[in-house]
Order: C-alpha cells, then sequence, then structure tokens
C-alpha cells in the first residue's frame, strides 16, 4: 500500500531542505540555489545522461558517490556549468564550501547545476550564499528547493510517498526540474530524492538503475538529451527497517515506491515540457517483447508531426502508424489497433493498420483534453510499455527561437 | 565537366511529360496528376522508404520495376493511396489504365501518390483525367509535371545538367516534391529522374543505391519518416553512349551527374521544409570515418532545439556540441570546433569543445541570411559528410497542427 503524502523531499526522516536566491539568476524573486541534507550520511546512487558531452557537475558527482555514500546535495540554477574550461574545479569548489559550512566531507556532496551551457559560473554568488542556505536548513524547506532548481519550469514538482518495508514505515519523496526553457541551453532534467529506508548502497543502484528504464528513459519533450540529466536518490535508514540487501519482498516494496515516485515525476515533467500544453500517455500492448513495446512507445511519443496534431487536437492516427513504421520495432503493421483516450471518453481509429469510420466531432472532444492517451494494441505477444511526453506548439518554437542575448 | 540546362525530365532525348488537374484535389487551380513518359523503354531503378507502412504505389512499383525496365511515371497529389485496404487494387488499376490509353504494358509503368494517409483513392478522377494527360504529353511538359505532383509546397523543383559519357553528351532532368504540408500527412518526398545515358539496370541501381546514401539520406524537415518516399531513375539509351555495364570512367561520370541532380533537389526539398525560413547545410570533417561522419551532421540537423534557435538566429553553439555529444557517433568531444558561415561571412563560436568568445553583432548578421552553414571539425581523422535540413518554425507547428477536418 503506498499513500500520498506531503513533504517532498523532507518527507522522509532526517532530511532537511532549503532554496534561496544568491544572485547566479538576475531576477531576484527566483530562487536559485537549492540545498537537501540528510543528518545521517545516506547510502546514494545516481544515474546520469548519456550525452557525450557532460556538465562538470555530473563527473564531480560520479566521483564523490563511487563509494555509494552521500550526505548533501547542492545544486543552483540559471547556469549548467558545461563546456567551460574550469567547470570541474567550480564545481569540486562549490562542494567545498559547502562541505566546509556544514562540518561534513566534500566527498559526500552531491553537486548539480542546471541553466545556459558555455558560460563560465562565477563561484562568488554561490559561495555569498552559502551561508544563509545552510542557517534556514528546515523540515518545511522542500518546497523551497523545489522552487531553486526551476529554471523556466512553469509548475513546482515535487511528490512524497509512505509505503512499509519489513513491518516498518517508511518514506519517499522526490524534487524534479523539466524542460521548460526561455533562456536557452537548459532542456536540463534533474530529479533528487530522498527516502529513510535502509538500502544498501548497491541495492539502491541496481532499483535505481532498474526503474529509470520505464520511467524517466521513457519520456521525451523535444528529442534532445540533455548535458545535464541527473537522477540521485539518498537513502539514510532512519525509518529503521531491516537493510535491504539483497532483492526480495522488501526491495519489491521499496522499488514499487520508487515507481510510483518516478512514474509521477516523469508525467510532471512531460506536461510542463516547453511550451506543452497536454500530456501525452502511450501505451503499448501486445508487443512481442518488452524491447519493441518501448520502442513502438517512445518513437510516437517523439515524432513531431504527431505532437503538432495532437497540439491541434487532430485525430491523425495515420502518424501513429507512420511513427509505429519507422520506429525499427519488429512489429506486424497489419495487426495494429489504435485509439484515442481522455477523461471525455475513448475513440478507436484504426484497426488492423487499416483506418476506421470515426466522428471527427467526438474526436476532437477528446483530444481537447489536457491528458490525451494514445492506446496502441500490436497483434505480436503480451508486452506492454508506456512513454510519456508532450504536444509540439508555437510556444515551443518561440522559447526556442528567443535570442540568447 | 557537368553543366545546368533547362528542361528539367524532359531534357533527356526521348522523354516527354504532361500535370493536369483531374479532381483528386478540390482546388481547381492545382494540378493533382503528373506523367512522365520514354518513347524507348528504359533501364530503372528505384529505392523506397524504409517504413515499415508502405504506400500501395510503392509495392506495386517494386513488382513492376523487378526486371529493370520501365517506361512511364504517373503520379498523382492529394491522396497518399496508403493504409486503405483497396490500395494495390487501386494502383495497380491507375497503371492499367494508363498503359492501355498509351498502348505500353502496365508493367512497365511507375506508379506513385502523395497526400492523406488513409482514405481512399478513387479512381474516377484519373480515369477521366488520363486522356487529357496523355494527349497533352509534350516536350516542354516538365513543369507541368513538377507542378503535378506538389502538394504543398511553396517551390516548383526541377533541374537538369548537361555531361559527356564516352565522348557522347548525355543529359539527365530531376522533379522532386518535398514535404510542405498544410493537410496533413504528407510528408512524402517523391523524385523522378529521367536520363538518355545508356546504363544497364544493374548499374544503374548501383549509381542510385550509393548516391542516396550521401543524398537523400542526408535530409531531414521533422525526423518523420514517411510512408511514400520514392525516388526512381529512368534511363534510356538514346544519348547513343555505349552502355554502361560495369565501374570505370563512364559510371564515374555518371554517378558525378547524379549526385549533381540529387544534391540539387536535396537542397530545394530541404530548404521548402514545412514552415522552414532557412536552408541549413551540416558540413562535417576531420571525423573517424564517413558512417561517423554521417551522424554527426544528421544530429545536429535533426535536433529541434538546434533548428528552433537557427529560425531566430541564435548562435546556440551549445545546442550543436549537445547534438553531437548525443548522436551515438564515435567521436572526442573535447576536439571539436564549431564555425557558422553565410553569405555575410564566417564566424568562429566553439575550439576544442568550448565556446570562445564572438561579436553577438556578427552572429546575428551571419545567421539572419537565408542559407546557413555549421560547420563541424572534429579531430578524429579526416572522413567527410554533409547534411541538409531546415529551421524550425511557428509555422511547421501552424501546418502540422490544423486540424485535418
Amino acid at each position: 500500500m503506498i499513500k500520498t503524502i506531503n513533504g517532498g523531499v523532507c518527507a522522509a526522516q532526517g532530511f532537511k531542505a532549503n532554496g534561496v536566491h544568491c544572485g547566479i539568476r538576475k531576477n531576484r524573486t527566483k530562487k536559485d540555489l537549492a540545498l537537501i541534507y540528510s543528518e545521517k550520511i545516506a547510502s546514494a546512487a545516481a544515474v546520469y545522461t548519456t550525452n557525450l558531452v557532460k556538465g562538470a557537475p555530473l563527473h564531480v558527482t560520479k566521483s564523490h558517490i563511487e563509494n555509494g555514500k552521500a550526505q548533501a546535495v547542492i545544486c543552483n540554477s540559471g547556469n549548467a556549468n558545461t563546456c567551460n574550461a574550469d567547470g570541474i574545479e567550480v564545481a569540486e569548489k562549490m562542494s567545498e564550501l559547502l562541505a566546509n559550512e556544514m562540518g561534513i566531507k566534500a566527498s559526500d556532496v552531491v553537486v548539480a547545476s542546471t541553466g545556459v551551457i558555455g558560460q563560465p559560473l562565477n563561484l562568488q554568488p554561490i559561495k555569498d550564499g552559502i551561508p544563509s542556505l545552510v542557517k534556514g536548513l528546515s523540515k518545511n524547506g522542500g518546497q523551497d528547493a523545489a522552487e531553486g532548481i526551476m529554471t523556466t519550469d512553469t509548475t513546482l514538482k515535487e511528490i512524497a510517498v509512505e509505503f512499509e518495508v519489513g513491518g516498518k514505515v517508511c518514506r519517499m519523496g522526490g524534487i524534479a526540474k523539466g524542460s521548460g526553457m526561455i533562456h536557452p541551453n537548459m532542456a536540463t532534467m534533474l530529479v533528487f530524492i530522498t527516502t529513510d529506508t535502509a538500502i544498501a548502497p548497491e541495492m539502491l543502484k541496481k532499483a535505481l538503475s532498474t526503474d529509470i528504464k520505464n520511467t524517466f528513459n521513457m519520456i521525451s519533450v523535444d528529442g534532445d538529451t540533455s548535458t545535464n540529466d541527473m537522477v540521485t536518490v539518498l537513502a539514510n535508514g532512519m525509518a529503521g527497517n531491516t537493510e535491504i540487501t539483497s532483492e526480495g519482498k522488501d526491495f519489491d516494496a521499496f522499488m514499487e515506491a520508487l515507481n510510483t515516485v518516478n512514474v509521477y515525476l516523469c508525467r510532471m515533467i512531460a506536461s510542463d515540457g516547453e511550451g506543452a500544453t497536454k500530456l501525452l500517455e502511450c501505451n503499448v500492448d501486445g508487443a512481442k517483447d518488452e524491447e519493441n513495446a518501448k520502442i513502438i512507445a517512445k518513437s510516437v511519443i517523439c515524432s513531431s508531426l504527431f505532437k503538432a496534431a495532437m497540439f491541434g487536437a487532430d485525430a491523425n492516427w495515420g502518424r501513429v502508424l507512420c511513427a509505429i513504421g519507422y520506429s525499427g520495432a519488429d512489429v506486424d503493421v497489419n495487426k495494429i489497433d489504435v485509439s484515442f483516450r481522455s477523461a471525455k471518453g475513448v475513440l478507436d481509429v484504426c484497426k488492423n493498420g487499416a483506418g476506421i469510420e470515426f466522428s471527427e466531432e467526438k474526436a476532437k472532444e477528446i483530444l481537447l483534453e489536457k491528458e490525451i492517451e494514445i492506446n496502441i494494441k500490436a497483434g505480436d505477444g503480451n508486452a506492454k510499455a508506456s512513454a510519456w511526453g508532450c504536444d509540439l506548439t508555437y510556444d515551443y518554437v518561440k522559447i526556442n527561437g528567443d535570442y540568447r542575448t
């Protein structure tokens, strides 16, 4: 039983957080520095962008949590600290400044940055901001931290859940920064998850690596993989459960909670995609195997033509078939059924790869909703997958076509 | 020596063409049926979309030119004849109607359709239109044919060249339909090339299959591979050269002419991409091998983020690096140089994977031009490749977000 609760990244025992404006961003009303802190050193795991161009903070974080342990997360917005000659040095210095102020080890700090690529990150505002950032740490600071990592996200993204592991109540919370951009080069997804579950670092890593295949690797806003993507989990064990050191019932309970948190954040990120007016969820069933189900779901979600059709509330199923056809999936296109679904109902549009008659009026009514499911039934097996994305809109072009200058 | 000449697909000896309005499209001022005819049966070769969902005419054409021979091309616009239960039957019937009218074999007809997917194609207007289509065949009909295959292309796309093979003057012409769409589902690239060069079918096939790897497979408007893409060449041998039956000097001369025609049509298609305001040409040099050079060039051309930046004339080189980083190419990102170039000059923006200072004013001046080169120098070898695309604009969203109804 997983129950949604309040508190975000501070919901789990022993975690505090804060977010402040330190001056990296010019707009003084926007927080640009966030901190998450665990009373106890926590098991830590992270996954990073597969882009060969990686933000300097990712390299530093990777080396810091190589031992599977961390105690704090510091993250600035407004500058990605990527493609800068002094990037690694600056990210290391950020960790040290925080560690010194808190009396913890710099090697226990997870460091992250999000914002413009290729502009040197000035350490001075961070240096100046850290004392008040640390001083203001609080059990109620989850939202402040969530705000501190936003760039042009239009919604704050946080969730927390309660679940049981071995008879003990555990909590897990997460915050995310999605891909709403006005100042370009910020398509940098960041997710920070905290939990008081006791779990060994290697099992935490296993849980995260497994779950992201079905969650964060199944979302797309524009097909551009960022240089700064990172998902991290800190687990401090303060819930008092017997430490999870192998697979089994406890691990399954943890996985279920992690999946709940991640799917929720995925949907929030996709629906707040750059310029998005709609959340698209593509569910594939009847595929040959999971790999093929994923390829199909992701291809539909990534099709610019289909995304533009959804913006126009146009039941253009031919574009769904087209995207399946070029996806590279092993699929019999003559056995595909497609339907659209929203709060306003369900509409079958394609059977066995060919169009069927439907009411354009009903189609429009369904597709004008804010959340649209595209349900695809292949006739090749029993495997399923889901992917999340958003529509392609004028605002996407506007946001990304604006001059940097 | 390759010389540009007039005449399009009628430039080569023995070819005539025509285009008429037969009634598939409602707008009577728009031609919707095109014909290209060779006096002599010609060597024929074609390449088709790799989409598993293929338009019915592609299947029919494939079987018709299996013997390497064809004499006529018929193509309608306004309806793709794809994902229709009776598609194959309709495409066969189109060939038969034309063959009967002309006294040629139905199996010597190349048939193509472009337009909306999933709506039955009514044969009646085609049947009614064929007599006047055939009657009007003329040496001056190249432009009419080029018009007949346009959907919402904003420019007519044709070219012809003159070259020598074995001391004989040969001619080659081509017309293309690109991906300007208003009525959705028409991202269907069609190219028809005619030549009077004598060349054996297997060598013609080899020439075409080889050249498209560097031309039509290196363009992208929106990353969506159409169900109806097709490039065909008819070579009727009337130039009187000794038939090209193997590789060598003559084959090289033919390849050079074919490449000239194809690159020209590629640039025309890319620059007339849906909603495009700019042609983008990405040239990669210094890559490890040709495969890696192509992967890099295509990844940059396909990046929505970068395309939107080009629309905004924003010298956002971070997005170029980002697209190289996630391309999957084997490349050292710390050795990459990037520059932008147009009629207004050249601007270096990135050296060894890091930004360098540049004048934003100069950048804007260069990027406000209609044709932009993105020149990338990798430090891994000597291989080169080019790719062509266009910017991502409000009009792309408008065109593709419109209701079908």
